[in-house]
């Protein structure tokens, strides 16, 4: 899968992302895969939610992955909680 | 499954949910699921980490469910996207 299919959620509006995912499967993909970390994890599932619920109704979550990414140097780093959420139709 | 293996994550502090889960576990359940709304959903992904790597280590990432709830009155209610986690032994 093309890096094209990642949408990265962070701190901007939830619908800037709600567009990015919209205009991905309205250019043709098949699954498109919303990722966060940290407090941003919430706002992914929003975006997913609206998405399937609102703008691309035939979206389903084919997935959804929890895991811990460790941020800065090695042996220092900050650990850090990240979600992967599948979405295809 | 016993309402004693659901977990609620709200607006306390992360360590109080995941000593909860831990108790769960240490109790006998083979199985803990951790649900959350709103912006308390990064804190649920934030305690079933925890748990997992540092406490119950046997403990598996079953499975992950997103959903939206509709909060208040019928026809006038504020949707809120929600986790649940499904941890087990």
């Amino acid at each position: 899968m093309s890096e094209d299919n990642i949408i990265y959620v962070g701190k901007k509006d939830t619908m800037d992302y709600v567009m990015a995912v919209v205009t991905q499967f309205r250019s043709g993909s098949a699954e498109v895969v919303i990722k966060a970390r940290g407090k941003a994890i919430s706002r992914a599932v929003d975006v997913a939610e609206i998405v399937r619920h609102r703008f691309v109704r035939e979206a389903v979550v084919k997935d959804v992955r929890i895991g811990t990414e460790v941020l800065g140097e090695e042996g220092e780093g900050t650990k850090v909680s990240s979600i992967e959420i599948y979405l295809a139709r």
